[in-house]
């Protein structure tokens, strides 16, 4: 039991007020966690594109609590909650693993009836209620994370205990982009050693993307994006090859079929862009290719390819948080991170302390580097 | 060494002279095989679609001896050709395994770059010429089968030598349809037991599919065919639920989901109609589904959906011929049959000697029956 355990905590947490503008550092008082939940010191938390999406989007759940890619320390335990102790090591994650429903009994999905993401809910699942609030008015939680606050509350299942001699500073980025991109190539693309794969964008999910394909042992890796910056940034991961789509006035395709005899062996979408979409599937190899989208596109895209693309032996697949299942999957991928299997510091290009959080929208707004670690205690 | 090895043989055949006109029976001369090609004594053969499709279609290939479902005996060899002998049992098929090419070495794929399916060559792949004539004018061939003919040269690479103590009059129709749509299941859509199981269209290969179904150990099999009288037939096949396309107005993806708590587990495509395959891939559950599309669409048909169907974890994939690599894996499919693990009978619902053809071509128009067995002794 820790001291604190069971009170109303009052701490500093970055509230977005309106669309848009920047977030104000200011006091909220945190309820102690509901049945099943836990409340969780954040330790370093960092900005996904997610966040950046809806702080710019108007929808009707402001005040509200961003932040959804973190690392912390369990504080105190709800009811019920008999998996965690006070004092673990944890991440806490936008989607969760009740362990019971149909989806977490499969082999294979990972998208939990329970604790499936939802973004347009602004309270906890056990009652309804925020347990954020300032003067007695209630703050919107994000994604059941909101981890731009000093403590948050989440439901224990959504929270992946780790080793606790991880730094929490690095494997905190484990807990959205980086998953989800290196999920996509090692439990879905599954390329073999020696094989080809194309990564379309080379953003942090799309660099990740391409550490799983590194990691797989394949021997060509085509980064394709629009802006040739990235591909600097994007040699450090393996990336072996360079298609900027600005340059081409043919479908990308055809520009890669060419490249590589026919089409590559597997592909990863992370743009979400939907003619990159598109391309993504055609450019493997019939016969044997595999395309995964990752990337999340626009409401009204429709994914369009004539039949016999699919008939000619393709695959093509989606996939959501990388396939990992949070509580089983993560404390693996953070073992991997431990065993030097994985690389991390390559992710991390900025660092800050929580009182300067708006930097880190200006740099993903700019499009700035992959990573800025937002540290909780400086 | 057969005592006709060498010679040009002279046979009866049924030769197409024009589109959608009956065929003719007269006799053809059958020059001996060239390298790397057999010449098999066809003792039974069957009708598929794509025979009634490319007979009805107006193509410069006439005259043309059609035909690729059968079952015969190997008459004489060419040079080169050292896995066959004189007397073995085969199954000549549409697409062929060179054993050489990156398909063939691919575990997963069947395309063969040098023998794959090709419709509009009427000629031998060795020297470009027809091995059939009359009176000194060469008839093209089909699909490198042409197996409405006592006699054919066939590529060694499309023959599939099985168990000589299988019935020739059952496992000829193993050469195409059923293998395609069982293959498309056991091969490509891989059921677990006790999943559920949607096929779209009820004709032999859709049938072979639930075959597969049924021998998976599916427990739920919904047939959707457009005609309800497929569904008597459907029901010897282990279908254990119907859903007929034109009782509903509204996209049959919902009327399966409703059926089946969110969708099914896995589901085939044996139409070719284009709104059926969209169907048959948004009808598969979101986490785990797989939907796999056999039939043939027209030229110009888009297949589209919203790309979110495939990011929660949706699988597309295609499949020719159900996936089997003709030499190697036929044999254990006729082995299937011998084991009683697979049932032909069921598919065979006419039987007729040669010489009236034509009554297997106006069964099918009509929509009559599933095969067609024609002998070609009688
Ligand atoms: N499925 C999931 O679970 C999941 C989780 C996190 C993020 N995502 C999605 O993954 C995608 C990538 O995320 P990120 O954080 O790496 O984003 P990012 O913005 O950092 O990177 C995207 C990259 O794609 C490039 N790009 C964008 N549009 C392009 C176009 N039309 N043509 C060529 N290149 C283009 C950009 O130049 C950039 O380099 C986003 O769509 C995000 O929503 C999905
Ligand atoms: N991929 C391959 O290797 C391969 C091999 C052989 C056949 N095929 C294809 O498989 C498909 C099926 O072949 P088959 O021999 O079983 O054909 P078939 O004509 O015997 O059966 C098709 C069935 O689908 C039903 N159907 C057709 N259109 C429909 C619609 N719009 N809505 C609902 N039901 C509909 C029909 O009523 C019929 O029962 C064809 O497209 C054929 O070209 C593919
Ligand atoms: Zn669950
Ligand atoms: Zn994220
Ligand atoms: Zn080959
Ligand atoms: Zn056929």
């Amino acid at each position: 039991m820790s001291s604190t355990a069971g009170l109303i905590l009052t701490c500093k947490a970055a509230v977005a007020w309106e669309a848009g503008k920047p977030l104000i550092i200011q006091d909220v008082e945190v309820a102690p966690p509901k049945t099943m939940e836990v409340r969780i010191k954040i330790k370093y938390t960092s900005l996904c594109r997610t966040d950046l999406y809806f702080w710019e989007s108007k929808t009707p759940l402001f005040p509200r609590i961003f932040g959804h890619e973190a690392a912390g320390v369990v504080e105190s335990l709800g009811e019920g909650v008999s998996d965690l102790e006070v004092g673990d090591h944890v991440l806490p994650v936008f989607t969760g693993e009740c362990g019971d429903c149909r989806h977490c009994r499969s082999d294979v999905s990972n998208m939990c009836d329970l604790l499936r993401i939802n973004s347009v809910r602004g309270v906890m699942l056990a009652d309804g209620q925020s347990r954020f609030s300032i003067n007695g008015e209630p703050v919107n939680h994000f994604l059941g994370t909101s981890t731009f606050s000093e403590y948050t509350v989440v439901h224990s299942g959504c929270v992946a205990k780790i080793n606790p001699l991880a730094p929490l500073d690095k494997v905190c980025i484990l807990s959205c982009g980086v998953s989800t991109g290196l999920g996509a190539t090692l439990n879905v693309a599954k390329p073999e050693r020696g094989s080809s794969v194309a990564v379309f964008g080379l953003g942090a999910v799309g660099l990740a993307a391409a550490e799983g394909a590194r990691i797989a042992g394949a021997s060509r890796i085509i980064g394709v994006d629009r802006s040739s910056k990235r591909f600097e940034e994007a040699k450090k991961f393996g990336v072996t090859d360079f298609v900027n789509t600005s340059e081409h006035d043919r479908p990308i395709q055809e520009v890669i079929a060419e490249m590589t005899n026919g089409g590559v062996d597997r592909s990863v979408e992370c743009t979400g862009n939907i003619d990159n979409m598109i391309s993504a599937f055609e450019c493997v190899h019939d016969g044997w290719g595999v395309a995964v989208l990752v990337g999340v596109p626009s409401k009204d895209a429709v994914f369009m390819t004539k039949p016999i693309n699919v008939l000619n032996e393709r695959t093509l697949k989606g996939t959501f948080f990388g396939n990992y299942k949070p509580r089983t999957d993560l404390p693996s991928v953070v073992d991997m991170y431990m065993n030097k299997q994985l690389e991390l510091e390559k992710f991390i290009t900025h660092r800050i302390p929580f009182s300067e959080i708006n930097k880190a929208f200006e740099y993903m707004v700019k499009g700035e580097g992959l990573r800025c670690i937002i540290s909780m205690e400086d």
